[in-house]
């Protein structure tokens, strides 16, 4: 007999407006302990079988119970919201929610999860975009809720120590206490774990300055699948004995090892930060709006973000934002963060004459103090929001070309045309990061197929990214191919079913499924 | 029957001045074709025997002169200088040097080596430090001296994509060309091939201001030990679909794969480059030196290199350069690199005024055009080349808490005593990592023995790396343990088995001998 379910709750779930009417529909309890009920039976691009793990049993909860006294989660409702994404877009049906204080106690977990063959869904702060973050089926949950320990902080080499559940904005507060900032900073931040940060290789608002955290982790603790702990938590900016295993676990979603502490590299806290929020006519002059800002700010640079009229639009309408600066196709934000004032102000002062005089910018304003900095800030980063007012929401996360980041969104929005609500590009253009949404009153079947996989194999056709960085998870797993050969993901296999035999570690993500594993 | 080798040359090899007289001793003829005569009988430590490799035979070599007409070496002499390494510290005896232009060249050498059972010895510019570049016994050279190829750069986002042979140098000035620099930089630029530097994950001068090769390598193209290709070469700065394969071959001296294609992101070139070189009167005072030059300096500061008095007296000697300033235990040498030069002069003076007058320093000179530079920084890049012309030198290459740098050059100066001639320290400050050099009139076991292991266990109490950024090759490999867990290094052999599983690419290097591979 099969388990199977249909992950794409996208099936109308968005479409019901609120917290409360998503839970109705999404938390209906399994039918029983350990069995899932499949809740939608059709869009078999994201249907997938049980793999043979054990189900969980009374003894199996007894021995959490007693391993992590009241830190192993049972009763429905305390269960509940590790279950559901944060966008709400799939669910899972576990049982039981671990909550792990210390390494230890995660490698004991694991022991027993390998020996009884039990499988793991590890969860930081669930804050991911592409459901790896909550079960598909009965996974064990293992949170890092309470991994949230600050283990040193040298202020000297602004390296940070820390176990894998600290919040990040908590400990960006914590390094600015002491002169430092932390090197990423998304939206998520006042919820995303530093482990998950981490196991997703997070990109966000600083990556165009202070660059990935292949760079800025220096290390990292992991417990692998079978309880070993493999300790990596060196912090030096320079190690170059033997290969760089840390590496491997950077990005891995959770399917390689739990991570349980990281050492990163703060940079040194701006003394001074600028935000300009500028208009374009045409998204030509905001690719050389931005080959000029580079030149004329350099290594003050520390965000280029754009965004079209239609997300200002959405903005505008649905969070009661102002725009500051006149109607325009394109809207952009930079900002500088540097160690002199009166230096970044005369360096941006001098782009903007120079922007606005050749005819770049149209329009625009500049904040120096935080209030107006985070207000025009909010413009950009709020967006996820106010496109989820619109009913329901299609999200695509593609690396290209820069000089072609804009093309993907004309061509969709001709190809879809009266079919589709809305289609918006905007993202981390300093990057060549474009995230692509689109929306419909409802989750409609042809209209992902009039998306998809045409998204993908425009993207695979500019050598660009299916997944630039949210990661794959559940929701991407299965069109890996279209940004990676077959010979490379081949080998991504042989190194799970190295590092994780039985495949207990966050099962149906990332890879795509093996043909022997079923797929319907 | 065993052969085997003491790759310990060091064996009063380099107190015969000059070339000539190594070669001399290094290079005589093995007995007979593919099989390597011992030259040396004790220093157990670096002792190894022959793995049961195929040996090469007529039949092979025609093989390769088919494939590679022209560009199959054999000849005694023009097969010498391969085998020998840049410190002229270790030598193999291979027969044969392959050059191929392509990659499918590179993947049809692979794929007779795997299935004849040959090993092979991948090199680029043979400028390694650590023996990890030249054969120990007889394995094919696979050189990419050939490959030297510029594949693509794009203007607009700096991205370069090039063969792997190309040499440092020559790719910094094609891309300056177009106003832009590579983002590391290291004395053996002029001979050193990018896909040596990323194979070793070189660091160098620059590391401090753009990053580790793991942030700016964007991509890679290898060939795996059997010939097949993987092809990794994406030119994006985000992508996070799947596993990131390409971080396991930076880094891993060519023992899992050959690189033939390197991606990689280069930074604006600066607009202005200023450069100070200053005296102090401490390490403590380069220690405050550095928080207050990084705290004033901000997002210029590009380099923080740091030299002792002893290093300064070699340079004067040996090289005949002379110190800009008046006599000091230590100097620092400072570099800015940024996009406006009024800023970033006017930063460098409020630096240096506030630095004098706190009597953090005591001497200094600054230069801002590029001889005097190039004077400056020579210093500190000869005192490699000063310290050969003291005799044997003893080289270590450590990361330790940048406040307990200096620490270990005077403890070990302690230990020594008189039986060391000179006990050198110098390095990138910045990084945390100190080049730690010991030179006597000619190599001794029993000075050996007083450094070592002395100076790894004293690099590990402080959780430091024996190799920061030299990597392990083939004089360090059985030191791993004193910077990775065991646990991590029988990972390392598990990925080695997975991808090479007869063990044919850059054998005897970077991880320890097994065992069973009969240890002496």
């Amino acid at each position: 007999m099969l388990d199977y379910i249909i992950n794409k709750v996208f099936l109308g779930i968005n479409v019901l407006r609120g917290w409360r009417g998503v839970r109705e529909v999404l938390l209906k309890p399994p039918a029983a302990r350990g069995r899932c009920r499949p809740h939608a039976m059709s869009a078999e691009r994201y249907a997938v079988r049980r793999l043979p793990f054990a189900r969980l049993g009374e003894r199996d909860v007894a021995f959490f119970e007693r391993l992590l006294p009241g830190r192993a989660l049972t009763a429905q409702e305390e269960v509940k919201p590790f279950n559901v994404d944060w966008l709400k877009s799939v669910r899972g049906c576990s049982q039981l929610v671990l909550k792990p204080q210390t390494t230890a106690e995660v490698s004991q977990v694991l022991r027993y999860c390998y020996e009884k063959n039990l499988a793991v869904n590890p969860q930081g702060g669930n804050t991911g975009l592409v459901g790896g973050s909550v079960p598909v089926f009965d996974e064990i949950i293992l949170s890092t809720a309470l991994m949230n320990q600050v283990i040193s902080f040298d202020k000297v080499s602004g390296i940070l120590v820390c176990q894998a559940g600290c919040v990040l904005e908590r400990l960006n507060e914590y390094v600015e206490e002491q002169g430092f900032i932390m090197p990423l900073d998304l939206g998520a931040k006042g919820s995303c774990h530093i482990g998950g940060n981490v196991a997703t290789n997070a990109g966000g608002l600083r990556l165009l300055r202070y660059g990935s955290l292949r760079g800025t982790v220096l290390g990292l603790e992991v417990v692998l699948a079978d309880g070993s702990v493999l300790d990596c938590l060196t912090s030096l900016r320079k190690d170059n004995t033997g290969y760089d295993l840390k590496q491997l676990f950077i990005g891995s979603e959770g399917t390689l090892g739990v991570i349980t502490a990281v050492s990163i590299l703060c940079p040194q806290k701006p003394k001074a930060v600028n935000v300009a929020f500028l208009g374009c006519q045409s998204f030509a002059k905001v690719l050389e709006t931005f080959t000029t800002c580079r030149a004329m700010l350099g290594e003050i640079l520390s965000a280029y973000e754009f965004m079209d009229e239609k997300c200002m639009e959405l903005v505008e309408r649905h969070l009661k934002l102002s725009s500051p600066v006149a109607d325009s196709p394109f809207y952009v934000l930079i900002e500088t963060s540097g160690s002199n004032s009166s230096h970044d102000e005369e360096k941006l002062n001098n782009f903007l004459e120079q922007a606005m005089a050749s005819g770049l910018v149209t329009d625009g304003t500049v904040a120096t103090d935080d209030k107006k900095i985070k207000r025009l800030w909010s413009l950009r980063e709020r967006i996820t929001e106010a496109l989820t007012h619109e009913g329901y929401v299609y999200k695509y996360d593609i690396s290209l070309p820069v000089g072609k980041l804009y093309d993907l969104v004309d061509d969709m929005r001709a190809r879809l045309g009266q079919s589709a609500k809305n289609v918006v590009g905007y993202g981390h253009l300093g990057d060549g990061n474009l995230h692509l949404n689109i929306t419909a009153e409802s989750y409609s079947h042809s209209l992902l197929d009039a998306i998809e996989p045409f998204v993908y194999e425009w993207t695979a056709r500019c050598s660009g990214s299916i997944s630039a960085e949210h990661g794959l998870g559940f929701k991407k797993k299965q069109f890996i191919q279209y940004s990676k050969p077959r010979g490379a993901v081949v080998l991504m296999q042989q190194f799970k079913a190295m590092l994780d035999p039985k495949g207990i570690l966050n099962p149906y993500k990332t890879l795509p499924s093996a043909p022997e594993w079923g797929l319907c």
